[in-house]
């Protein structure tokens, strides 16, 4: 079984924590419920860690990356080595996800997963398992078997860097090619035709996304992965990097840590492993709503509720970064203001 | 003239600059356009400042307090004296807006512009009109003449910071009963019935939300102010301190100084000030979605997008204080990204 070589399960939330933390928002000086998400970040901050006012000072972004098969089809503006490209960028600290992490006081983490070629710099952790999919046009985008070690291997790198110190999770990722494979997962599990779950990606023209709508509805069909099994679906139509995300978020659910997902691949990995384990979605968080075509829809699906709409489309954790300052902002809310019973009692002192 | 006496004109914004700044965006290490209103905002604080990389690195929010004669027919959960109350715990540091504005360190501006009842802090900017405006229901809200003198005020509050270094202002306001001036307004401006623009407040029940919808109407009905002269709104339905923010958000821009606008109140200010100058917009950068009823109708009517969607109902600034890091990213991302010829330079020495 899958899910026993995984050992993944998920706690509960610790409602008296969560009890403990709306009372004290309840209490604060302002009317009950007016910060809207910042009181419900920190609610859920509560439940997951069990902490009345949990610590979200070691951030981390994890992020993935792996090569696609089915950019050889030329469903990127981009050609494939970008990928590796943009990897090198990253670990060299300054892509976008790096000054915006840098911003967020959080550490990035990056993951070669499966990125095409030969990739070497300290700073990156190898957990390659194969050098890119296949083209999933042809035959599955890889084994269930090694979609299975993808997945552990991404649930173990949540799990090492919580054992580091990192207690709060944000996920990225890079793989020219991954819009594609995630619009594929969003249309097995949504049962959506391509209109409504494939979009443009980094920015492809009207005649390109016909093409890729085309690509993704004869993939499904070839696969048709029974959307009741999340591992036959990340080996059909998923990605390397995808499969990691999954691994991560359910690693960081299962450690009692908050994941703060970021745009349209981040959000079908977090798609994935709520079908391994529905209670995950208990432990994230979305960060912002992505420009991308049917980001809306996932979101949806996972019941979770972005609170940037800023028009990206960029991913690499970018969003997740942004968020990090939301929910920073939330604890401090949380330690920092003053209650009611403090704002009253000036009443006498001041004589009013 | 009114419009003379506040000696405010707007400059266009830079086309140079907000030239020169795409042009920089679309070079750096990512699609271009994929970062969404992270690039605009840069576009637009270039075209405000003049500034290819734009300094914000003195952020203010003005917070003006103002009380409402119009709290005396119940349309408030909470007390009069609470705007003094809350004026003062923003004093002392511990409100919503002070927690928020440290985090993104920037400094709270607080003025007077008309709380009932004495008030002495020496953090207090002392610009007191009146001791509240009058109950609307019965007469005008105050004078032509105090509404001309309070925008004047807020304008010369602004000035004043800017003179002090300010290069980046927040709105904050304080004064119980403010919703309701600042959905009367919107009705005005509008045309839409109260239905639209009238909502809960700081949390009022469904039948105080009857009674406020039904008392707006009366107010509109009875004072009939016209819609082509603001200075008539502010002074018929308006409030003392959304006459300041009013004249500031006119002196910021006036300026050249960018202004992000907090929730329901704030946008109401914007608002009046677009139509004393349109081209105030161009300054104005939205922050937050309110939970208010009418809100989305007040952005849009102004064309300005909000990136926060987080359900706040607040008030203070907390919006516009939360904004400000999404506003530093954006400058971040200017000055430190890697641009997509040093990305595409790696392959060579990668030997990719």
């Amino acid at each position: 079984m899958v899910r026993n070589e995984m050992l993944i399960t998920i706690p509960p939330l610790d409602q008296k924590a969560v009890a403990r933390t709306r009372k004290r928002l309840d209490g604060l000086a302002k009317p009950p419920g007016s910060l809207g998400a910042l009181e419900e970040i920190a609610v859920r901050l509560a439940g997951i860690t069990g902490d009345m006012v949990p610590s979200v000072d070691h951030k981390v972004i994890i992020i993935m990356a792996g090569d696609h098969g089915i950019v050889t089809e030329g469903v990127s503006n981009y050609p494939q080595h970008l990928t590796r490209l943009m990897v090198r960028t990253i670990l060299g600290d300054n892509a976008a996800v790096s000054v915006l992490a840098r911003q967020a006081g959080a550490r990035t983490l990056v993951v070669d997963m499966g990125v095409a070629g030969k990739m070497e710099h300290p700073g990156l952790l190898d957990r390659k398992i194969k050098q890119g999919t296949d083209n999933m046009l042809l035959g599955p985008a890889m084994s269930e078997e090694e979609a299975t070690r993808a997945v552990i291997a991404g649930r173990d790198v949540a799990w090492s860097a919580i054992d580091q110190g990192a207690n709060l999770i944000g996920t990225g990722e890079m793989g020219i090619g991954n819009t594609t494979s995630s619009s594929a997962i969003l249309a097995v599990f949504s049962g959506f035709p391509p209109e409504l779950v494939v979009g443009r990606g980094t920015g492809c023209d009207d005649e390109r996304l016909q093409f890729k709508r085309e690509l993704i509805r004869q993939v499904v069909e070839k696969h048709r992965p029974d959307p009741r099994n999340p591992l036959e679906v990340l080996a059909k139509v998923g990605g390397l990097e995808i499969a990691g995300l999954t691994g991560c978020i359910l690693g960081a659910a299962s450690r009692r840590v908050p994941v703060v997902i970021d745009g349209f691949i981040s959000t079908a990995a977090a798609l994935v492993a709520s079908r391994f384990e529905p209670s995950v979605t208990d432990y994230i968080l979305a960060s912002h709503l992505s420009e991308e075509t049917g980001h809306e829809i996932m979101l949806g699906m996972l019941g979770v509720k972005p609170m940037l709409h800023m028009h990206m489309r960029l991913g690499e954790g970018t969003g997740a970064a942004l968020a990090f300052n939301l929910i920073d902002a939330s604890i401090r809310i949380l330690k920092e203001m003053a209650t009611l019973d403090e704002v009253l009692s000036l009443e006498e002192m001041l004589g009013v």
